[in-house]
C-alpha cells in the first residue's frame, strides 16, 4: 500500500465525491429541498463530518484554507454568476446596485464598527481591549453580503427579476469595497500612526480596485473572444479558452490586489456574446454545462467545509459581543436599505416597494467570504472572538434568514419571477422602444442609459464584431438568432418525442379550416422545404385548397393545371352540388 | 504585486494556455499537420522553450515531474482511450493483443537487456560497470510501446481498424507487464542476493497486477453506473461522476501497486454502456467533449514537457550504448512481431498480412512513460547514460518513425479504415451472425468467443441492467437506440439546414409510385406520429392510396368510410374510366 504517493489527488477526489453524493442524497427526497435550503443541509452535513473528525482524532478538524477558497473554490461560482448574468436588468439597475454595493457597504462597515466599539466601552462586558480599528476591521469583513450564500437561497425562492438582480448584483460588486476596506484597516492596524494622507489614499483606492478589475476582466474577455476566432479546426479545445482566460483574469487581478470577483465578472460578461457566436454548438453546451457543474460542486464544497470548520476549539465565546454583532448586522443593513432606497425612489419612476425593501434587507446573507477573511486576520489576542462572532453571524443568516425567507416571500406576496420567457413579439417591442428612447434622449440632449447603450451597440457592430467574430460578413440580428435557437430546440424536441414513443399531440393537418396547415408549417416542422413540398402535394390533390387560389391570374395560363385534374375537380364539385 | 500568492494556479494555467495556443497555431496552416505529426511539432516547441529557459537562466530547465505525469497527465488520455475504445474489434482480437502485450513485451525486455549486456562486455566501449540487472532494468522501461505516442500518430494515419487496435491495444495492456518487470528489477537491484523464490513471485505478480487492475476498474465502473441511476433531478453533476469514479479507479490501482492504466480502461469500458443510458443527452455531450478536450490538452502538455526536459545537462553521452539501444529496440521488436504473428496466423482464419506486420513493428513508438520511468530510477552512477539513451530512443521513434510511417502506409498500400460507418443493415446482419455462431458453438460444444459473448450478454440483460439502469422496464435493443440516435441527428441537421436557408433537396413526396411516401417516412421525418398523421390525411384524401387497402375485410363494415368520400371515390373511378 502506497497511500502517500496518491494522497493529494485521492483526497481531493473523495471530497468532491462526498459533495456530489450529498447533493444526490438531498434530491432523492423531493420534499426536503422545498423546505430547507440546500446550503443549510450542506452546512449540517459539514457539522456532522466535523464532529466525527473531532471525535475520532480528538483535535479540531482542519479549517477551510483561505487560499484554497479564494484561488480554487470561489472563481467557478463567480464565473458562473457572471456568465449567466441577465445583462439587461443588470445594466438597467446598475446605478442602484452600485449605490447599495458601495455606499451601502461603507455604511454597514462604519455602522457596525462604531456601534460595536460603543459596546466595547461597557465595562461589564470586559471588552475594553478591543480597539476602534479592530472593530472597524471586523466590521469590514462582516458587513459584506456574500454572493455564494445569496445565490444559493435566491435561486430557490424565485422572486422577481429586479429584486433578484439588486441583491445579487450588490453581493458581487461589494467585493471591491470589501477588499479595499479590509486591506486598509488591516494595514492601519499594523501602522504605528495613521496620517490623513493614508485615509485619502484609501478613498482613491476604491476606484483603482474596482475600475482596475473591470479593465483587467474586459481585456482578458476580449482576448478570449479573439482567440476563439481561430479554433475552427480544433473545436474540441474551444471550451478550454473560456475557462482559462476567465481564470487568468481572476488571478491577474488578485496578483495586482484588484478585485478578482469584479474582474472575472467583467471577463465573462465581455466575452460571452462573441465567444458564443464563434464556438460550435456542442462546445457551447459543454461550456454551459461544465460551468454549472463546477460552480455547483464548488458551492457544495464551500458549505460543507463551512460546517466542518465550525467544529473545533478556535472560538472564544463572549455573549454580549456576539449577540450585539448579530443585532447590529441586522439593524444597520435595514437602516441602510431604507435610507438608500428613499434616495433611489426619488429619482426613479419604477420605485422599489416597501415589500421589496424588506426582502433586500432580509436577504443580506453572510457566507464563506467573511469566514475566509476572518481566518486571514493577523494573529492578535481577540482573533478567536472574531472567529466565533463571524461563525455565529453566518450560521444565523444562512439558517434563520435562509429558511424563513421563502415563507416570508409567500406571506408578503412579493412579486414573483414571470414563469414564461418573453415572446418574440415582446422582444421586438422592447428593442423598438429602446431605439425610440435613444432617439428621444438624443433629441432632448439628455445622455441617459439608452443613449449610451445605443452608442455602445454602434461601437460594437462597427469595430468589436469585426475584430472578434469569425464570420463577420453575415451579422445576424438577435431575432434571427433566437429563431434559429427555437427551431433547433424544437427539432430536438420533435426527435425526442418521437423516440419516447409518446409523440406530440398533433391536431389533424386538415381540420375544418385550412389555416391549420399554415400554422403547422410555422410551428411544427423543422424543414420548411419538406413542408412546402407536402403542402404542394396536398394542394395538388385536395380540391379545397385549389379553390383558395385566384380564379383568374394574368401571369398563368389556365392550361397550367392538368386536364385530368381539372376534370376531377369538376366531377367533385358536381358531386358536392348533388 | 503579490505573485507568490497566485503562483501555482497561475503557472499551471499559463502552461495549459501555451499548449492550447500551440495547437491552434499548428492548425492555422493546414498543410503542416498533414506532413509532420503534431507530436513532433509539440516536442519541437518544447525544445525551443527549453532552450530559451536554459539560455535565460543558465541552468537546466525543470524536467517533467514523474508524479505530475503519472497522477495528472496520463489518466485523462487513458480514460479517453478506454471510453472511446471500439469494443467489438478489441474483444475480437483480445487474444492477439494480449500475446503481443505480455509475451511480446517480455521478449523485448529480455532481448534488449541481454544484448545490451553483451555490448557492455566490449572493453573498447568502457561500459563494463553496467551490470546485467541494470541492463534488464533499462530494457524493462525502454521496451514498452507508449499509448500516448501511438495514439498521436495512428489517429492521423487512419489504417484499418484491426491493425489500429492491435498496436493500440498492445500499448495499453503492456502497462501491467512494464509495471511488474520494472518494479521487479528495481527491487532486485537493491537486494543483496536474489533467490529463485523472488523470481517465481514476480511471475505470479503479472496476474495479480493485471487482473487486479481489471477488478478494481470494473468495480468502480459499476459503482459509477449505479450512482448515475439517481441523478435524474440534478442532471448538472452527472458528468462529474464519470470523471471522479474513473480517476478514483486509477488512483486506487496505483495505491495498491496494480496497473492503473488497465484499471481506468476497464472502468471506462465497464461503465460506458450503462452511464450513457442513464445520463441526459447534454450530459453525455459534455462527458465526451470534456474527455476529448482534457486528453488533447494532456497529450499536448506531455509532448511539450518532453521537449523542454530534453534540454539540459542531465545526459551522459556514450555513442555505442545509445546507438545499439536504438538498433536493438528496432530489431527485437521486428523479430518479436514476426515470431508471434507466425503463431497467431496458424490459429486464425483472418491472418495478419506481412504489410500489417511491418506497420505493427514500425509503429512501436516510445514516449513519455519511458521518460518518466527513467527519471524515477534510483540514483546510481550511470543514470545519466540511461536518460540520454531513453531520450534518443523517444526522439528517434517519434520523429523518424512517426514522420515516415504515413508515407510508408501510402507506399505499401496498407488497407485503410473504411470511410463510412456500417449501415443499419450490416449491423443487423453482424448481430444475426453472432447469434448464429453462438448457437453453432453451443451445439458443437466449443466454448469460443461467441459462446462467451452470448453468455455475457445474457448475464447483462438478466442482472446487470436491472441493477444499473434507471429505466429498466423498457429495455431497448441497440438497433432501436441507433434509430433514435440517427433520428435525433437528423432532426438537428434538418434544423440547421433550415436555418442556413439552403434546405435539403427533397424529392417530391408523391412521385410516380407511392413507395416514396414510405421511404420518406423512414428517412426524413423526425416525428413518426406527425407523419402517420400526414399519411392518414393523404390516405383519406387520395383515392389511389385507398385502393391499396383490402377490398373486403371481415372486421370492418363497409359503412366505415363516410358516404361522401365513397361517392367521391366512385366519381373519380368513373372519371378514370372515361
Amino acid at each position: 500500500l502506497d497511500y502517500q504517493h496518491v494522497q493529494v489527488p485521492f483526497e481531493i477526489t473523495l471530497w468532491i465525491m462526498l459533495a456530489s453524493l450529498a447533493k444526490i442524497g438531498f434530491h432523492l427526497y423531493n420534499k426536503l429541498p422545498s423546505v430547507v435550503p440546500e446550503s443549510c443541509l450542506l452546512i449540517f452535513v459539514g457539522l456532522i463530518m466535523g464532529g466525527i473528525i473531532y471525535g475520532l482524532n480528538d483535535r479540531s478538524p482542519p479549517v477551510m484554507d483561505s487560499d484554497i477558497f479564494f484561488l480554487y473554490l470561489l472563481p467557478p461560482i463567480v464565473l458562473d454568476a457572471g456568465y449567466f448574468m441577465p445583462s439587461r436588468p443588470f445594466f438597467e439597475n446598475i446605478g442602484t446596485i452600485l449605490l447599495y454595493a458601495v455606499v451601502g457597504t461603507i455604511w454597514n462597515v462604519f455602522g457596525i464598527g462604531f456601534s460595536l466599539y460603543g459596546i466595547c466601552q461597557v465595562k461589564a462586558f470586559r471588552l475594553q481591549d478591543v480597539s476602534l480599528l479592530h472593530n472597524l476591521l471586523f466590521g469590514s469583513l462582516i458587513a459584506a453580503v456574500d454572493p455564494v450564500a445569496v445565490l444559493a437561497v435566491f435561486e430557490e425562492i424565485h422572486v422577481n427579476e429586479k429584486l433578484h438582480i439588486l441583491v445579487f448584483g450588490e453581493s458581487l460588486l461589494n467585493d471591491a469595497v470589501t477588499v479595499v476596506l479590509y486591506k486598509l484597516f488591516r494595514s492601519f492596524c499594523e501602522m504605528p500612526t495613521i496620517k490623513s494622507v493614508d485615509v485619502f489614499a484609501g478613498v482613491g483606492k476604491f476606484f483603482v480596485v474596482g475600475l482596475g478589475g473591470v479593465l483587467v476582466g474586459l481585456s482578458f474577455g476580449f482576448t478570449a473572444a479573439f482567440t476563439t476566432r481561430f479554433t475552427k479546426d480544433i473545436r474540441v479545445i474551444e471550451p478550454l479558452f473560456v475557462f482559462l482566460y476567465s481564470y487568468l483574469s481572476y488571478l491577474t487581478a488578485e496578483m495586482f490586489h484588484l478585485s478578482g470577483i469584479v474582474a472575472i465578472i467583467s471577463c465573462a460578461m465581455g466575452m460571452k456574446r462573441y465567444v458564443e457566436a464563434n464556438i460550435s454548438l456542442k462546445s457551447h453546451t459543454t461550456v454551459k454545462y461544465f460551468m454549472k457543474m463546477w460552480s455547483s460542486v464548488s458551492d457544495t464544497l464551500i458549505f460543507i467545509f463551512l460546517g466542518v470548520s465550525t467544529i473545533g476549539e478556535n472560538h472564544e465565546w463572549n455573549w454580549p459581543y456576539i449577540c450585539f454583532t448579530v443585532i447590529f448586522c441586522l439593524i444597520w443593513r435595514a437602516l441602510g436599505v431604507l435610507v438608500l432606497t428613499f434616495f433611489v425612489n426619488r429619482f426613479h419612476v419604477n420605485t422599489i416597494t416597501s415589500k421589496d425593501q424588506f426582502i433586500i434587507a432580509y436577504g443580506g446573507l453572510r457566507g464563506a467570504i467573511c469566514f475566509s477573511l476572518v481566518f486571514l486576520l493577523p494573529d492578535f489576542h481577540r482573533k478567536k472572538l472574531f472567529i466565533a462572532a463571524t461563525t455565529v453571524v453566518i450560521l444565523f443568516t444562512v439558517f434563520v434568514q435562509g429558511m424563513t425567507i421563502r415563507p416570508l416571500v409567500d406571506l408578503l406576496a412579493v412579486k414573483r419571477e414571470r414563469e414564461s420567457a418573453p415572446t418574440v413579439g415582446e422582444q421586438i417591442h422592447i428593442r423598438f422602444l429602446d431605439h425610440l428612447l435613444a432617439g428621444i434622449e438624443d433629441i432632448s440632449g439628455h445622455w441617459g442609459q439608452y443613449y449610451w447603450k445605443d452608442k455602445l451597440e454602434y461601437f460594437n457592430s462597427k469595430y468589436l464584431q469585426k475584430i472578434l467574430l469569425r464570420e463577420y460578413d453575415q451579422p445576424k440580428s438577435s431575432i434571427v438568432l433566437l429563431y434559429e435557437k427555437l427551431e433547433r430546440k424544437h427539432a430536438i424536441e420533435l426527435a425526442q418525442a418521437g423516440q419516447l414513443g409518446h409523440g406530440l399531440a398533433h391536431p389533424s393537418f386538415l381540420s375544418s379550416d385550412r389555416t391549420v396547415i399554415t400554422e403547422q408549417k410555422l410551428e411544427d416542422t423543422p424543414n420548411p422545404d419538406a413542408l412546402d413540398n407536402m403542402q404542394e402535394i396536398l394542394a395538388r390533390n385536395l380540391y379545397r385548397i385549389r379553390r383558395t387560389g385566384p380564379a383568374y391570374n394574368r401571369h398563368t395560363l389556365p392550361g397550367d393545371s392538368e386536364p385530368s385534374e381539372r376534370a376531377k375537380e369538376i366531377l367533385i364539385l358536381r358531386h358536392k352540388s348533388l
